[in-house]
């Protein structure tokens, strides 16, 4: 079996590593805090103390990292996996980052002889301890193929969607989507509540046509109760309508309502509300409003 | 059974009248242009020669008209509905107006002793004929009661959401996010696109998760392939969100995302594509973007 390593084990990361060990992997890992190392290694990882020590003993080399910065520390940094991976290995990027600093890590690893892959993901905790993540990776064919049964391991949908960075470009597609459906549904909530009709029935009558939605299905209902334990957490969302941002720079494209509910995630942040579910961009409409949905 | 007449025969209104003959009911016809009201003669129905001479033979009263102004005409005007309609009778208007009419509707009908519903539907020409119609019913209980017969001949979607109005409150609702739900899809294609993923990935990879939609599962092959033959107009999505801005001044609701997403149609009308599909948006992302979303 390839030999692996996992840097990174947070709410995300340490999951996912512990599908892998789960699946029968040999696993080496590394964290900054040393708690969830700790774990793992109980549970039979190897513990490491640098990505270097983890990359030169493993095959394949995963992380699973706040965003671009990190990344880029982690992989070029001093002690980095790039001073540890051995020719022809891959190494594997699972954060939610921007495509030009994938771009830029692909291209140092490609001097050292190594293959990258980008694969965020989608899903949330509940899908990285269930497995069931969706998995959208970048990157070349063969290392793509090789990775496969990891991947398979750790989510239920793994699409190969392109070259090196279209990983991270079609996650940051999937958040415009995710973002601009939940301000919908909060923009329409409010509105027919402080019209007057219930929210709740507002949520059954259009359910089954053309506004049906993920958003609609799965975040109304925590709208209308103001139940926003996330989840996942509107600071997140925010960074990663940034990233779809930076994407829409470098690429030359203008995007109207992406930019604007990019601007509407900095307001609830702004407000102190980074650490709620994503789905509470509703009580920033309902201030706007001042109103509160209130269902009958 | 009942005696019910019907106002409006056309892509929507003829299909939904010939349901309601097809299913028993005695119909009494009318029709600006007399083409399809021979059409339903031909079928069984009673020709009429203005909305008075419909309403003063029938127990229940259909419209489906272009917009408020055509409403307030055949209802309250000369010759109009209200000249007719017996004491006890109901209006049922199934035409997205604004609440704002309605409610002066039914306040100039309740002096002559009858009820009105409010009673737009979603599902497009295709539910129409296929008597598919999602249906939302605001008005009095009794009355709703009454007329669920006659909704269940002509949809199979039926909600009774509130009093007077609140059907076209709903049906505000439910244009707010679907618009929105299109300009995403439509953004995400271009930015996707644009740097250089093929789109049937992006919507392959994010299909399964918390982007999935019915503008994503419906719209995005329209979109990748440019086929806007309608389907629903972008000229009337347009007059809908139209509705619900207004209903949005007279209730004091700010809807920053749904209020630019009605200037971006109200671009795409001025462009001259007010007869295509509302998917077209996409051309309206692509030209900001100065590409074509081209299929791998």
């Amino acid at each position: 079996m390839l030999k692996v390593g996992f840097i990174g084990l947070g709410v995300m990361g340490k999951p996912m590593a512990r599908n892998l060990l789960r699946a029968g992997y040999p696993l080496a890992v590394h964290n900054r805090s040393r708690g969830p190392v700790e774990e793992l290694a109980a549970e039979g990882a190897k513990a490491a103390f640098s990505p270097a020590e983890v990359s030169e003993q493993v095959e394949v080399v995963i992380t699973c990292l706040p965003d671009s910065p990190d990344v880029e520390l982690v992989a070029l940094g001093p002690k980095g996996i790039i001073e540890g991976i051995r020719e022809g290995a891959i190494y594997v990027d699972m954060s939610t980052i921007s495509p030009v600093t994938t771009q830029k890590v692909a291209k140092a690893l490609a001097e050292r002889g190594a293959h990258m892959l980008d694969a965020p993901v989608s899903g949330g905790q509940e899908g990285a301890i269930n497995g069931t993540l969706s998995i959208m990776v970048g990157g070349p064919e063969r290392a793509f193929e090789r990775c496969l049964p990891l991947f398979e391991a750790m989510g239920r949908k793994v699409t190969h969607v392109g070259g090196t960075g279209a990983g991270q470009i079609v996650k940051a597609c999937n958040q415009i989507v995710v973002g601009m459906a939940l301000t919908a549904v909060a923009e329409a909530l409010v509105l027919g509540s402080k019209a007057g009709v219930d929210p709740e029935k507002i949520v059954e009558a259009i359910s089954g046509g053309a506004a049906r939605c993920w958003a609609l299905e799965q975040r109304a209902p925590r709208m209308i109760q103001h139940r926003f334990e996330p989840g996942f957490k509107a600071a997140y969302h925010y960074k990663d309508l940034g990233i779809a941002m930076d994407t829409s720079r470098a690429f030359e494209v203008s995007l109207p309502a992406s930019g604007l509910v990019y601007q509407l995630y900095g307001a609830l942040k702004a407000m102190g509300r980074g650490d709620w579910d994503h789905s509470a961009i509703v009580t920033l409409i309902e201030e706007l409003a001042q109103t509160e949905i209130a269902s009958g």
